[in-house]
């Protein structure tokens, strides 16, 4: 037995429970439904955030519900996209009469459900409005960004939106706030063992002891590059040079620069990794705002670690440190 | 290559410098040591609280510098207990003429380091108490509470009297209310599989396939009891009967209760682990207070978890709910 659960057909009912039990204070659930709320619901008025996404990927999405970040979040099963009625019922939830801002982390499962969940809703009379995020440069190339998958770099948008519906903006301000922070943001990622699923017990992926795989997605999907025996000095250099290039990111930008570990990279690695960020930053005359370093979007306990980086003007960078309450989201 | 660094004798610097160039605006680096102080240094008048101990249990205790909790930490190598003149560097550093509490987890080379810098540190003028912190009852019988070893549940000390010493509360408060804490705290851990070592890339100890080890300390210290096969709700059981019965806690009692994750299993499990906990303690009468679960004090990857709980007065839960400013706690 690796995993600590009881019964893989209960894994996500029984972490909200927990989840439930310690940060009540926090937040609720709708009634018999994976739907986590808000405890203390927000005023008339706001625009309702949500999400829907598959579970294993905690803290995200369901540790940011709460005041700044999320309204309500619709749990899927472990690594599948919740079915459109659950989304629907987590805009219901968070629908407070200025409408709801769907965000879709892009894969193929969440933009299907997440788009039958806006119908459904709008034939219910509510104002929704979806935001498709994708930021991972190695899914498709440079021009193709529309195609791309939802990467960690996703982060940028629920804080700085989170921050900016609290303040009273309107939907279609913060959707369009949310498209500008996407198309300034790029994420590269680095998985260097693989997480093990708690439906099966096994290994997600495979990888020969020794080698990481740059590029790879969320869920376990294919990298495009294999690096044998590198420091964490040379694994940076290489996904900082594709980064960099992808927007381009050009010398006197300021930046927001988030390093995510994936659940098995420890966090003495991931300050390792910020450091080799930060100098080629500095390098190439960029300049870091209030970077954040921690473990915010995994894949179970794989290792490894994803590299994000985000344009900043001004409203962004004072929304990215706009106040923020929730259990697992801080800087 | 199984860890992302890039030589093994620089990995505490190179930690050091990343993280300082991502949360500069919290923490300092007293100029060419291994020390870590607040950024922005606190009055004068405050009580200064110092902690020296090995890297590698990261976010504790470095993650934790800053308003609420830390003045200073000292950084030993890998696992290893940071010589006395780091920790003298760290009590000078903290000192803000109210004298410095040194808190140290209790092993063998964290007291004997501790104390010589206490004696270098009286010998140079400095008022410097010491508390020292135990927790872990798998490590000596109940009777020889003052021969544990100090495990994760020393973080309702660390966040307690360090919100007090905010306050501005006296040396020999601050002694008295941390004594205090620790004699009504309880851990308990639990080893699913070894964290790898940075300096060979070697798991740090072995454990059958399948087996849980009970009592594991945070070096990999052997255990009491080995299960197999078992539910999350049945580990639990068996380690709540040993905390509820070690001090004891009585029907009635209000608990501060702390998850913490040893590095390598998922949010999702600790929260698991939480509801079995919840639902323990509703059964026997005790009330959790603003529980607290997640990654806080880790050995590496290892796969595993401690359950801790702390009998609290009026006091402590004020101060547990205290404002607290620092990269890596919150609740």
């Amino acid at each position: 037995m690796r995993k600590l659960i009881n019964r893989s057909e209960a894994i996500v009912d029984e972490m909200i429970d927990g989840y439930l039990a310690a940060y009540g204070d926090y937040v609720s659930r709708v009634e018999g439904r994976r739907v986590v709320t808000r405890a203390v619901p927000k005023e008339s008025g706001k625009v309702g955030l949500v999400i829907g996404n598959g579970s294993g990927h905690e803290p995200i999405a369901v540790g940011w519900v709460g005041r700044g970040m999320l309204d309500a979040n619709a749990l899927g099963e472990v690594f599948a996209a919740p079915p459109p009625d659950l989304i629907l019922e987590a805009i219901r939830a968070a629908d407070r009469g200025a409408g709801v801002l769907l965000l879709i982390s892009q894969h193929a499962g969440d933009v299907l459900n997440g788009e039958m969940a806006v119908e459904l809703a709008r034939a219910e009379g509510f104002e929704v409005e979806v935001l498709l995020m994708y930021d991972d440069i190695s899914s498709a190339p440079k021009g193709s960004e529309s195609e791309r998958r939802g990467a960690p770099g996703t982060t940028f948008i629920y804080k700085i939106v989170g921050a900016r519906a609290e303040e009273g903006a309107d939907l279609t301000e913060l959707k369009a706030l949310g498209e500008r922070v996407r198309d300034q943001t790029r994420t590269l990622s680095a998985a260097v063992a693989p997480g093990i699923s708690p439906l099966t017990g096994e290994p997600m992926f495979s990888l020969p002891e020794g080698e990481i795989f740059l590029g790879m997605g969320v869920h376990g999907e294919p990298g495009f590059r294999r690096m044998k025996g590198a420091t964490a000095d040379e694994v940076v250099a290489a996904m900082m040079e594709g980064i960099l290039d992808d927007l381009p990111f050009e010398a006197g930008d300021e930046v927001l620069a988030f390093v995510n570990g994936a659940g098995g990279t420890t966090l003495m690695e991931l300050l390792i990794v910020y450091r080799a960020v930060a100098k080629i930053l500095g390098a190439r005359s960029l300049r870091a705002y209030k970077p954040l370093v921690g473990e915010y979007v995994t894949t179970q306990e794989m290792a490894g670690f994803s590299i994000s980086l985000c344009r900043a003007d001004e409203e962004m960078k004072r929304l990215w440190d706009a106040p923020v309450a929730v259990p697992f989201y801080h800087r």
